[in-house]
C-alpha cells in the first residue's frame, strides 16, 4: 500500500520489535496518524472501538495481539476470550484466534513469545498473499470485459486499509491499474461510517480513477447501464457462498441481479465460515446509534462531526448484512474464482 | 400540520394577500424559519435551491408563482418557461403551470390576477383533499395488516413539509395514528440530502414512534421480517405505474419484492405523467456534488456542515431513480388503491 508515497503494511511490528503500529482508521481520511499497540487491552479497544477494521486486518491484528499477551503475561484462554468479544460478525477474528490457539498448544513457556510472533506474522504474510492472489484472479474478471473502460462498483471499503496489504475487493482494482486497464471506481459512501472515503482516499494514493456515490445511487447507475461489474468484500461468508458484508450489500446485490450486472465477492478463506450454512446463522452486529446520528468530516479544514438527527428520534444500526448466494456471481479467493456450488470443493470441505 | 404546536399549511398568503409564506426546508430541521416570496425570481430561487421540496409542494408553489407574476407585470409565458426549468423530474411543477395556464386563457387582464390567485388557492387546496383521500386509503392498508404493531417504512420525505399538507407516503401514517393504530415509521436518512430528517421532525411533532436508519439498512430489516408494508412518495409516476422517485427508492423496492413485503407509493394524480410509459423516458436530475461532498447538521447546537468526500475524489449525484411497475404492489391515489394494471382506468385514461 502506498500511504503519502511511502509503501508500507497497516500493520508492523514497531521500533520495540514487538509492539504493533497501526494506521488510525478512525481518524482517517481527515488525519492520518499511525498508533503503537502495547497491550492486549489496547488491542482489543482499537478493534472495538474500529481504529482498525476490516475482516483481514481484524484478524491480523488479533493474532498480534495474542503474541502480546505471551510478552505482557496474560493467558492464553482470557487474551483470546477478550479479543474475540471485541466484534461479533467478521469470523477472521475466531479464526486468527484459533490459529494462534493451534500453534501455541504444546509449546513450552519460554518459547511461547517466539513462537506467536512468528505465528502472527505468519497470519499477516499469508493474508498479503492470499490478497495478491485474489488481486490477480479478480484482475482475470476485469479484463475479460473488454471495454474502453470498465466500472466496477464497491461498497464500503475493502482495500489494503481492511487488510493487511493489497486488499480484497479492491485487489483486482489495483491489479488491473497497474496492468494498464482502464479502470475506474464507483465508490459508496457506505452510511453511517462512511467507510466510502477510506476507500476514495486509497484510490487517490494510487492514483485510480473513482466517483463517490451516494448508497442510493448503485442502484440506478445499474439500471443506466453504467456498472460493468461490482465487486464487494466479506465479514463472514457461509460455506455455502452467502456473504455476509457491510451492511447496504445485499441492496447491491439485488440490483445487480435486477439488471445483469455480474456481482462477485472477494473472499480470502479466513473469510469463510466453514460451520455456518445459512445466512440466519451469522451474528449482525447492532452498533452505537451515534454512528447514525453524527457523521464524520472536517469543518474548516480540521475533523469534526455534525449532528444529524434529531434530538428525540430513536435510531437503529444494524452493520451488515447478508447477501444470499443466489445473487452471487461468483467468489473470488486465493484459489481461484468459485461459484458458490463449487466454494467447499475448492477447499476441500 | 403541526408546526411547533402550530396548525398551518407549508405554504400560504402572507398578510398582505399577495405574496407567499413558506417554511425554509433548506434550514430544517435544524432551524425552524419561513421564508416569504414576493416574485418569480424569488419563486423559482426557492424551489430550484430546494428552500420548498416535494412533488406536490413544488406543483402549488409555482402556481402562486404565476399568480405573482400576475400581479407583477411578468408574462405569463415567460413566468411559466423560468418556473419550469427549476427542477426537470417532478411533474407536478409542468401539471400546476398547465392548470394555470389553462385557467388563465382568454381570460381579461384587469382579472387575471384574482383568476390566478383563485386557481393557485385551488391548486392547493384540491392537494390537500387529495392527500387526506390518499390518507384514509392508505390507512385502510395498514389497518388490514392486524398486527399489534405495523412497521412501516418509508424513504425520503413524502410527509406533509412535501404537499400542503398532509403529505403523501405520510398522509396513511397520521390517520393510522389518528384512528389509535399502533404505528411505527422506519425512517431512511435518504442521502445526499437527507430529507429523512425532515420525516423524523415531522414524526416527532405529531408524536408517531419512529427509528432513523441508514438508507443502506432498509433491505436487512426486511430480510428480518421486520418491516410490514414499505410506502414511498413519487415525483413522476408513468401512465403504467413505475414510480420515479427520491434516489435509491428502486433498491428497497427490490428488496421489497425479494422479502414479500408489500410496496406502495402515494401517488396524487397531479404525479402521474399519463404522456409517459416507459421509466427511461423519465428526465433524471443530476444535482450539484456538493451535496453528496457535504453533510448538514448541528456543530455543538448551531447549524453547519461537514465536508466528507476527500479533495481529489469526483463525485456524482443523480437524484432520482425508478422502480418498475413489476415491484409495486399498489399506488394509493386519491380515488383509491390501484395497480399499475388499473392506474390508467382508474382515472379514465
Amino acid at each position: 500500500m502506498n500511504v503519502e508515497g511511502i509503501w508500507r503494511r497497516t500493520i508492523e511490528l514497531a521500533g520495540d520489535g514487538r509492539s504493533v503500529m497501526v494506521i488510525d482508521q478512525a481518524r482517517l481520511p481527515y488525519a492520518i496518524e499511525w498508533m503503537t499497540l502495547t497491550s492486549v487491552a489496547e488491542v482489543a479497544r482499537a478493534i472495538r472501538d474500529m481504529h482498525i477494521r476490516g475482516a483481514p486486518l481484524i484478524g491480523a491484528t488479533a493474532a498480534y495481539g495474542v503474541a502480546i499477551a505471551m510478552r505482557t503475561g496474560v493467558a492464553l484462554d482470557a487474551a483470546c476470550a477478550e479479543l474475540a468479544e471485541t466484534r461479533p460478525t467478521a469470523i477472521n477474528l475466531r479464526w486468527a484466534l484459533h490459529q494462534m490457539q493451534s500453534a501455541l498448544a504444546g509449546v513450552y513457556a519460554g518459547e511461547r513469545e517466539a513462537v506467536a510472533y512468528a505465528a502472527a506474522a505468519k497470519i499477516a504474510d499469508d493474508d498479503v498473499a492470499a490478497c495478491e492472489a485474489i488481486g490477480n484472479y479478480g484482475k482475470g474478471i476485469i479484463d475479460a470485459i473488454h471495454k474502453p473502460r470498465v466500472d466496477v462498483l464497491t461498497h464500503c471499503n475493502a482495500g489494503w486499509l481492511a487488510t493487511v496489504d493489497w486488499g480484497t475487493a479492491l485487489a483486482p482494482v489495483y491489479k488491473a491499474h497497474e496492468a494498464g486497464i482502464a479502470v475506474h471506481v464507483w465508490v459508496e459512501e457506505t452510511r453511517p461510517r462512511n467507510q466510502g472515503m477510506l476507500t476514495a482516499w486509497e484510490l487517490l494514493q494510487h492514483g485510480v480513477p473513482h466517483t463517490v456515490i451516494a448508497d442510493n445511487a448503485g442502484g440506478h447507475l445499474m439500471q443506466r447501464g453504467q456498472v460493468d461489474l461490482c465487486i464487494v468484500g466479506t465479514d463472514r461468508t457461509t460455506r455455502n457462498g452467502d456473504v455476509c458484508n457491510k451492511i447496504g450489500t445485499y441492496l447491491k446485490g439485488l440490483a445487480a441481479h435486477d439488471n445483469g450486472v455480474p456481482f462477485y465477492a472477494a473472499v480470502p478463506s479466513s473469510s469463510i465460515d466453514w460451520t455456518v450454512g445459512a445466512p440466519a446463522e451469522i451474528p449482525i452486529e447492532e452498533r452505537s446509534g451515534d454512528e447514525v446520528r453524527f457523521v464524520n468530516g472536517l469543518i474548516e479544514g480540521k475533523p469534526g462531526r455534525v449532528e444529524i438527527v434529531p434530538r428525540g428520534s430513536a435510531v437503529a444500526n444494524p452493520a451488515f448484512d447478508v447477501t444470499p448466494r443466489r445473487y452471487m456471481t461468483g467468489l473470488i479467493t486465493e484459489r481461484g474464482v468459485a461459484t458458490p456450488a463449487t466454494l467447499a470443493g475448492m477447499f476441500g470441505k
